[in-house]
């Protein structure tokens, strides 16, 4: 078990990821363990972004929807997030938010299996998987069925369109067996959708290993593609000849230039696609894509997972006062810590420059994406953890008051 | 009737609005008469966007929701925009796109009218519209009435639960009667939603004065704010209690930071938001706002009307071979204009450097934003127009060639 910080630096030195930080223009007097909720700026995005703005759109205007190549923007960036979650290229194609290809996902599911009238889905799932399938459900008159994990297996049958769950826990950064629960949807005859929020550019998803049927993700969290990037969505090919979905929109026609009154639905994912893309957002999503380029997600996922081990090992030995609220192993690339004064704790933490965030009641939670965390940052935030513990640094009145976003 | 170009120039030294042209960053050599697609860059937004990258995300990372007001942006955008279609500043607010906002609002007309099973709304109307409203059909099972404008009055009755309409039409430039047929729905027991994507920052919009109960209109084109960029919905605040749609995202909970399991809907317009807005997209659209600071819209107006009742006048004396397909008057900031061969000669004409688009089966479209465009911009176009079809230059067989995006 590393202790000390020069342990912490050699593990640095050895980093096969070690590179990857450079990728990223990460603000002097900070540990960023917050990823997990915005991921950091590439080093590229800025000039990316400017010449999108300045170029692109200042000097292009309208040409640039084919010049500069906007109109395929959305399945260009989408087939390079499908080689991180084990998607064919035309697989994936980015589009709106997570939120609104939960409903879009959900609905098909419930046309490519028809009588069925049952969503099966986890207690506890992050909220707007939960209220965007409540939505559809007031909208259609079907069911939503949230169980605990252990009883989601046995609640799936044959009234089951869908079984839609987040892979990575967001509070508690639990794994499900992504490939085992898809097989049971299957033989209950339902569908597997999966939100990968919390997933890709974390951990190395395999959609098509587990033979999954649909799934998005949001592009803000490790994807670094900026705050409120765009979404992606993902369905196996077997289903996009039958694929139908209520959003549509314009941009999911087969030939939207062709103004004509009647929809029909684009090939394959672009019927995934409702209203105008946004540009500029794709621009930074698409940068922040690329600081993955060359990454392998195996050796990611497994620097992310020893600096959760090191980070939970480190609290274990000089922490007297929190305790682990996630699994041990099977965990995202994000470890939680309960203390009845989390949110207290987190203004203390942020004061003093380490950035992670609180989830109700009592969950201090710290993310480790691979491309910039470094085994020191853990140990640095691990010791001003302990010290804002040992001297109840986070009883000062300052931190008493409830902040709307943390 | 102004004839020549020295006419033309005396009028742009006489223009009340001549000082907003230096609001934006035009590109050299190029007659932009496309703003009704895709608006010019507004100066400041290459500095606006950079620091909401650079500094805001890159250097206060999560921090920003809060301490950059990030998560206050839909609202505060939108207050901006209401000034701009005579709505109070809690009525409207940014979130998604257009036709999201169409599927949103169709859905609370009908629950705002519970019972009434039919939209109504114009053949023709824009695609998106169409599309999003079948969708929504589709689901619920409820009817759309897609009938001629001259019918629409007719078609509303004791089933008629909305009528929808786009205020501007995107082909012909046809306004409509806006207090008229909100009336007419009205009397029929029916809301009235407008579509006001070729309206907002080309015309004196007045959705209260007309009684307007829903409207969205897209920020990418009048209003400057980039392309695809995000989008804003219009509730009358009598309906805010009662407000009910579907695509129930976290961030249109009243409280998404508690991340409770059932959903709580936020106060008033709130609920309009589904998930995470796009930061960096905002950014663009409030700088594309502000270009309209100090504009009086009935101004704006009576100025684009001018433009393109000069752009007819010059036509008609000096293009033979393009019909008019626009009205004389009701009509939007923009001008259409019919020939056999509209594509080629829309890619002649972007060959010279003057920018239009074309509309199938055969419409030239020609836009004049008031707060850039100039009446020599205008009586050049015209010029150029002239040559390319007195010289037949759009038989080049270089223009034969079908576009996919124009």
């Amino acid at each position: 078990m590393t202790q000390t910080r020069a342990d912490a630096l050699a593990r640095d030195a050895d980093d096969p990821l070690g590179f990857a930080r450079a990728r990223f223009a990460l603000p002097e007097g900070v540990i960023y363990l917050d990823g997990n909720s915005l991921g950091c700026l590439p080093r590229r995005t800025a000039a990316r972004v400017a010449d999108t703005v300045t170029r692109e759109w200042g000097e292009g205007l309208v040409r640039s929807w084919s010049e500069a190549g906007w109109i395929e923007a959305p399945a260009k960036v989408g087939a390079r997030i499908a080689r991180l979650v084990g998607a064919h290229a035309d697989e994936v194609i980015v589009a709106d938010s997570t939120s609104i290809n939960v409903f879009k996902l959900a609905a098909a599911a419930l046309a490519l299996r028809p009588g069925r009238r049952t969503i099966v889905t986890e207690a506890g799932n992050f909220p707007t998987d939960l209220y965007m399938l409540e939505g559809l459900a007031r909208l259609t008159g079907i069911e939503v069925r949230a169980v605990a994990a252990a009883d989601l297996a046995a609640a799936l049958d044959d009234d089951t369109a869908l079984l839609w769950l987040t892979h990575v826990h967001y509070r508690t950064g639990a794994v499900h067996d992504m490939a085992e629960l898809t097989a049971a949807a299957h033989a209950a005859g339902a569908l597997a959708g999966w939100d990968l929020s919390h997933s890709t550019g974390a951990l190395a998803v395999d959609l098509n290993g587990a033979d999954a049927d649909l799934a998005t993700g949001c592009g803000y969290k490790y994807l670094n593609g900026g705050p409120g990037a765009p979404a992606y969505a993902f369905v196996a090919a077997r289903h996009h000849d039958a694929l139908d979905q209520p959003l549509t929109g314009w941009m999911g026609h087969v030939s939207p230039f062709d103004f004509a009154e009647a929809y029909a639905p684009g090939k394959g994912m672009a019927r995934l696609l409702c209203g105008t893309p946004g540009i500029i957002g794709l621009a930074a999503l698409a940068s922040g894509v690329a600081t993955f380029d060359g990454i392998d997600m195996g050796v990611a996922q497994a620097k992310s997972c020893a600096l959760g081990d090191l980070f939970l090992d480190l609290v274990a030995a000089t922490c007297p006062g929190v305790a682990p609220a996630c699994p041990a192993t099977m965990r995202g690339a994000q470890v939680s810590l309960a203390h009845p004064h989390a949110e207290a704790v987190m203004q203390a933490l942020i004061a003093r420059g380490v950035i992670g965030d609180v989830r109700p009641p009592d969950v201090l939670r710290f993310g480790f994406p691979a491309l910039y965390t470094r085994f020191v940052d853990v140990w640095d935030a691990v010791a001003v953890l302990a010290d804002v513990l040992a001297r109840e640094a986070w009883r000062d009145p300052r931190y008493a008051v409830r902040r709307a976003v943390i």
